[in-house]
């Protein structure tokens, strides 16, 4: 019998202990978690905050006698403090009692997560300023709402949780400004696509403030607060800090895990860092890219679950592997669906891949069938080959799992030629004739034609 | 300057007309149409006859006066009655004065469509007695709606336009009753799916007999009718025949043009069928499945659309190849959505290919997020290969979109392990962690390494 210790129990951790478990149930599996929960679906708190009949509670998936159940070891409110890969032995203060022990490990998973990046902003120790990451930062947002009833919210950051949590707080009546610093909202989404989230925002009455640094946040008196910025100042009643995350490596640094150029744990296929017997899993861990072949860090739920797995797999002696990711990632605001999959035109340049871009936009059902609206779709296709790089759509229907289809071509490496032959499914309830996504592929098709033509014109009167 | 004539003028024949005239403007590119419309979105007549305030003239996408205006020698009320394909004439009919003409042409696009099968069942003749295939067709029943005011419907059919007949009418406040001959409704469909579909029409208060075959339809004193099948009578109002239709190929026969083994024209990826000049598209002709790789005729409106552009395409001079069909098709019924790819596992059997089935159910969105329901899915696995083969899925949710992502790994020869790694979007209010794509694909390599096991430890017996 050996020892599997699981340093975090959140998705990656909690995959990682269970699957671990399930392949050796005779070892010993323990699950370090310095928080009061487990295993919750911390991408349910946007829509559980908007209501307020519902608690945090429900977002639990496993409770700790359900993970007890399973044969898992698991100490809540025990942080992991230092480790020892030499020796093997991970140094455990229990946060209730405040002792600290050592446990030995044959195997260690670190599944640390991640932390939201504060900025060095004067005030965000204020009452009323929040950040949403745990389960125990959404409970103190939820009860402050319930208990303050603030009128008034800024957002600062206008990335995907920032559009959620504008959503949310906005249903619950209050009256929401994103502040963002850079010049659109959800930066890493073409600006044809950044656009339409603005107008959803517009359209339901969020004001929306981009290329605005945020300077201080300070009282004003009452239970009010001031957010000023380089532009002048938001009166406000709550603050919400997100403007991203940054990997938790430090116990990693500490036990000798090398970093990747991200800043985030460097791992193999199998999720095993430098150091033997080290696994790292999820929010703390690069991936491989399936379309760049770089290591990347796209901290996300489905990644941490699926990594999680194999890296629970593998330090329970298996040799199973991580297929990458391909920077899926879709989130609702309003009526608005919004995914991107593969690399945006700027990213592939970055890389040295030369792209073809190409904007469509084509209704999500039938002409005439109620509900059928513009999806708008960009494409990235790499200039020689076709082969598709990425795509984004925005459109008030059926957006994210139309993504999945060019999700599914970068997994195959697919043409945009071999795209809009796709035998994609049709009826007026669902889609026109002609998907989106064939649309989409047509219209770069042609402008790789395009750009071959202009570019054979060229050498033609280069060698002339 | 050459000939193109074009028999048939809704989604292939236009397609093909409007594409041929697009690479040789200079051509004369003749449609003979035997009906009084052109290019009408067919699939949308269940939906247009639902809703009382619209008509069917709707559906129309392009009028005669569109249609002149690309250039187009478009012939209303004309119908082909013969091919000369030796002299390369057609003989026409003008349907409005009686005359009778002959076209020549250099290149020929067949695009004659499909044609409802009529049982041969006494009394289909009866006042009340419908199909729905032509523009026409879907007039008269929503004239008869408007002027009889029937209260009660049976549809004989329990195919997809049966299906979306019976919500059509049924949203019109008609009792409605399908009778099946088939033991299940929507033949095609895995009977897990079927299921759903049998309870779906239920909930919504359609009743629904199969195994049951009509004998006669007859007249019951008034405006009443009796529809008379082996297991006892339904009285009604009104009569949907909807038992499929057949490839109308009487003047390809006569042209000397060869028939596939399914009935439909045979043709190549470029459309051509065994006579020079000769072009054959949409629902009177075959299309290669991408799957088994054979001729197969599932006449759909993607499909004609599709192959009309390439059969316009090269009956223009051009050597454009029309990829094939997955067998994608996809309903809604009531708020249940229902889609296919690929073959069944009959279907496979059929064809020697030796498959492992998976039955899996994942809800369509995050535990919590309202509308979260469950979703089947049937998933068709190639024993040894793991190669996909076909997959189904029924649900209250998104479920054709979904069907894209397995109809996009079909066109690439993916695997279900390559299915179960794919980066598919997530989002609480579109998805669970978990997608139900990535669960049935989970299920099915499970299951293909169970029989993998099996096979091996029988071989082991064997060996013994």
């Amino acid at each position: 019998m050996s020892r599997i210790v699981v340093i975090g129990g959140v998705a990656a951790g909690m995959s990682a202990a269970s699957q671990a478990k399930r392949r050796q149930p005779d070892d010993d599996v323990v699950v370090l978690e310095r928080g009061p929960y487990v295993s919750y679906a911390a991408c349910g708190m946007p829509y559980n905050i908007e209501d307020p009949a519902r608690t945090l509670d429900d977002l639990v998936v496993l409770t700790p006698a359900d993970v007890r159940e399973r044969g898992i070891d698991l100490r809540l409110r025990h942080r992991a403090s230092g480790v020892d890969s030499g020796r093997r032995v991970v140094t455990v203060q229990d946060l209730e009692v405040g002792t600290t022990v050592e446990v030995d490990y044959d195997a260690l998973v670190l599944a640390t997560g991640a932390t939201p990046v504060q900025p060095p902003i004067p005030g965000l120790d204020k009452r009323g300023v929040f950040v949403l990451r745990q389960l125990t930062d959404g409970q103190a947002l939820k009860q402050h709402l319930a208990e303050a009833r603030p009128a008034r919210a800024v957002i600062v950051g206008a990335g995907y949780i920032g559009m959620e949590m504008a959503e949310s707080l906005r249903s619950r009546g209050l009256a929401v400004t994103v502040v963002e610093r850079m010049d659109q909202v959800t930066p890493g989404f073409d600006p044809v696509i950044a656009a339409l989230v603005t107008d959803a925002l517009g359209r339901h009455g969020v004001s929306v403030e981009t290329g605005v640094a945020v300077q201080a946040v300070e009282e004003a008196g009452g239970d009010g607060l001031t957010v000023r910025t380089d532009r002048g100042c938001l009166p406000t009643d709550v603050v919400l800090v997100a403007v991203g995350v940054r990997p938790r490596v430090e116990l990693a640094r500490s036990a000798g895990v090398a970093l990747g150029e991200t800043g985030a744990i460097a791992v193999d296929d199998g999720m095993r860092t430098n150091v033997p017997g080290v696994f790292a899993a999820g929010d703390c861990a690069e991936a491989r890219h399936i379309v760049s072949g770089r290591p990347v860090w796209i901290p996300l739920g489905t990644t941490a679950n699926k990594q999680g797995k194999v890296a629970g797999a593998n330090a329970a002696g298996a040799t199973e592997v991580f297929a990458g990711v391909a920077g899926t990632v879709g989130f609702k605001v309003f009526d608005l669906e919004v995914a991107r999959t593969g690399l945006t035109a700027t990213e592939a340049a970055s890389l040295g891949i030369d792209v073809v871009t190409a904007v469509s936009r084509q209704p999500s059902r039938a002409r005439g069938y109620p509900g059928a609206n513009p999806i708008t779709t960009t494409l990235a296709a790499e200039r020689g080959t076709g082969r598709l790089i990425g795509a984004q759509m925005a459109g008030v229907g059926v957006v994210a799992k139309r993504i999945d289809v060019f999700a599914t071509a970068l997994a195959a490496g697919l043409t945009v030629e071999a795209l809009e032959a796709l035998d994609l499914s049709y009826a007026p309830p669902f889609a026109p004739v002609y998907d989106p996504v064939l649309v989409a592929a047509a219209v770069a098709r042609k402008r790789l034609q395009a750009a071959a033509r202009k570019e054979a014109a060229a050498v033609g009167r280069v060698g002339r």
